[in-house]
């Protein structure tokens, strides 16, 4: 239908997997699987299948404008949605539907993450088409959620009202943050928390009602400019005004807070590639339980490890590592325990503090 | 003196250093420490303290050629003995002897090779002067010893008649290959076994005469050629021989079977930089024992480490590692335990084997 948009959120600087993703060439930019095609494009490639070309947009940080046209030269350039300051999440999702509701008030809208991976695709294009359907008759505020697999700490939760089974839509009675292990190990036991992976859906309407709601100091900003949307004008506007907003995301924003929360969970062979343990975990293994990503390796006496080298020529030879991240990109090479991957922020910040900029 | 020659040995693959030494530019012509002089720069500067310019040689192999005559420029390339394939030592010395034979048959030669480290370059001096002069009497073929301060496995021993002190020529009665740890422990607490320095010292004849005795093939092949060596036959009758040569060490082929073996022991700060091991027992530390070598590096709970990356701009980001070799160069990434580093020649000649030449 017409009435349907995709939002792809890119403008993350995915510093969870540096050094392989850089300030400069983040990873969802990145061809992860060696199969010619980066995880944007993934992403885009997905929603094509059941939202209409002209209807998907791109939310990136100006910086990423040439990298996006270059990877999905498809897209008109009104189709990339520029913001000039990162913000997280909550802002995009404003300046988008914004932009959306001006050139269709009726819009029913999909807002999705660029790093997941979906492996039953059929199965989630079939959701997405009941979830659009569901909020185009509902102002309500709709998540997809998964059910864990593990007491994993890397992923808000949502606890439903009711023990769902797959593919039902019940209200959420919390949506919580990222939990402790001890709090994670519970939601998983309890059989009520789903993962959130990220992936909303909303009437046009009703998000910018959440926003005027439970963050109207980005609303009433970008009301200034509610009649240049779609204009020539937007982007000076964005431009000026964008960096105004608030930053925040929009779980912890809104999701967190609105009371029209509803969840739809499916299983869809989900995963989000934010850290190198996640990558660990769902990449094809060798007999030692070692990934070697689209890398060349010789292993000895090496198990458990995560191996990306970001040229392709480049030989890795490992012996006697356990359970350790090899990454090498650019200008850095990264070793360190699978364990303490959590870190990595912290090694990126001491990177650029002591060294510089281009160590980001 | 005009009689006194220096042959400096640069013809190694320094596999052991793989991959930082790589076959088309190996250890001896990097700048190891980040002085601005490569190892061979160092080895020739130190002898021209001692030996007339002229008077030095090189002897490598033809594919290093250009790097040596870059590095020495002052060279002539006479000075430059080219051998078309690898024969390891004894074939080098022949090689050199022949030569230099036909320029002066009262010649006394020192050889040496390129990469070792001498700290204390006026003791070594002095005592070079010592042997050269005892060579010039004596149709003896002298080695410098050192006293052992470990049992290390990767030197050849020499067993001196005598419990000699410092600067004292005594007979040699044993020249034995490497040691397993046993036999290490064994030589390094008797106090009659010193450290095979292979830095060699003899007149020209003497050496000739051995190689008659000793490895008469070799001597044969370089007869045929009497009359050719220093005539611009040379280079064409050399790159049509020397393959025909044994590939043996002077060591091995000459020095353990002679009987006119002397021992120079001295004192002079010696480190055979053959190894990552040596490396890492002599360079400078932080304070928990890594040894980034001229390398940007941030570490993290990380002890004993030797970093060397051959990029300069590249920083390594280390966490958790303990007593690992971490050693980057052109194609090659190489992680392994400091403890095994004898492996380095495996896995040098499986990255050969199952990805080819260029990771050599």
């Amino acid at each position: 239908m017409t009435n349907n948009y995709c939002v792809i959120l890119a403008g993350g600087i995915g510093s969870r997997f540096w050094p392989f993703s850089r300030a400069t060439y983040p990873k969802q930019f990145l061809d992860f699987f060696g199969t010619g095609r980066s995880l944007l494009q993934i992403t885009y490639d997905r929603f094509t299948k059941i939202i209409p070309k002209e209807n998907i947009y791109i939310a990136t940080n100006e910086s990423y404008s040439d990298l996006v046209h270059q990877q999905l030269p498809q897209l008109k350039g009104s189709q990339i949605l520029l913001e000039p300051k990162r913000r997280n999440t909550a802002p995009s999702v404003a300046y988008a539907a914004y932009h959306i509701r001006a050139i269709n008030p009726d819009a029913n809208i999909i807002v999705a993450p660029s790093d997941h991976l979906i492996l039953k695709e059929d199965v989630f294009l079939e959701e997405v088409r009941k979830g659009l359907d569901f909020v185009k008759e509902n102002d309500a505020l709709l998540t997809m959620g998964i059910r864990p697999s593990r007491p994993e700490t890397g992923y808000g939760y949502i606890q439903s009202c009711d023990l769902t089974t797959d593919g039902i839509i019940t209200k959420v009675k919390t949506f919580t943050e990222k939990p402790n292990l001890d709090l994670a190990k519970i939601f998983y036991e309890s059989g009520e928390f789903f993962w959130n992976s990220g992936i909303f859906l909303w009437n046009v309407n009703a998000i910018i009602d959440a926003f005027h709601k439970y963050l109207p100091e980005i609303a009433v900003r970008f009301d200034l400019g509610a009649p240049i949307f779609n204009t020539p004008e937007e982007h000076a506007f964005i431009h000026q005004n964008f960096p105004y907003c608030l930053n925040i995301s929009i779980d912890y924003g809104i999701m967190e807070k609105a009371e029209n929360v509803y969840m739809l969970c499916i299983d869809m062979g989900w995963a989000d590639l934010g850290t190198w343990g996640s990558l660990f975990d769902i990449a094809d293994k060798d007999a030692n339980g070692n990934t070697p990503l689209k890398t060349k390796a010789l292993l000895y006496e090496s198990n458990g490890n995560v191996i990306a080298l970001n040229d392709p020529k480049r030989l890795a030879v490992i012996q006697g590592l356990q359970d350790y991240i090899i990454a090498e990109s650019g200008n850095v090479l990264l070793i360190c325990k699978r364990e303490d991957e959590q870190r990595i922020k912290e090694f990126m910040a001491d990177a650029q503090m002591k060294f510089g900029d281009e160590f980001q």
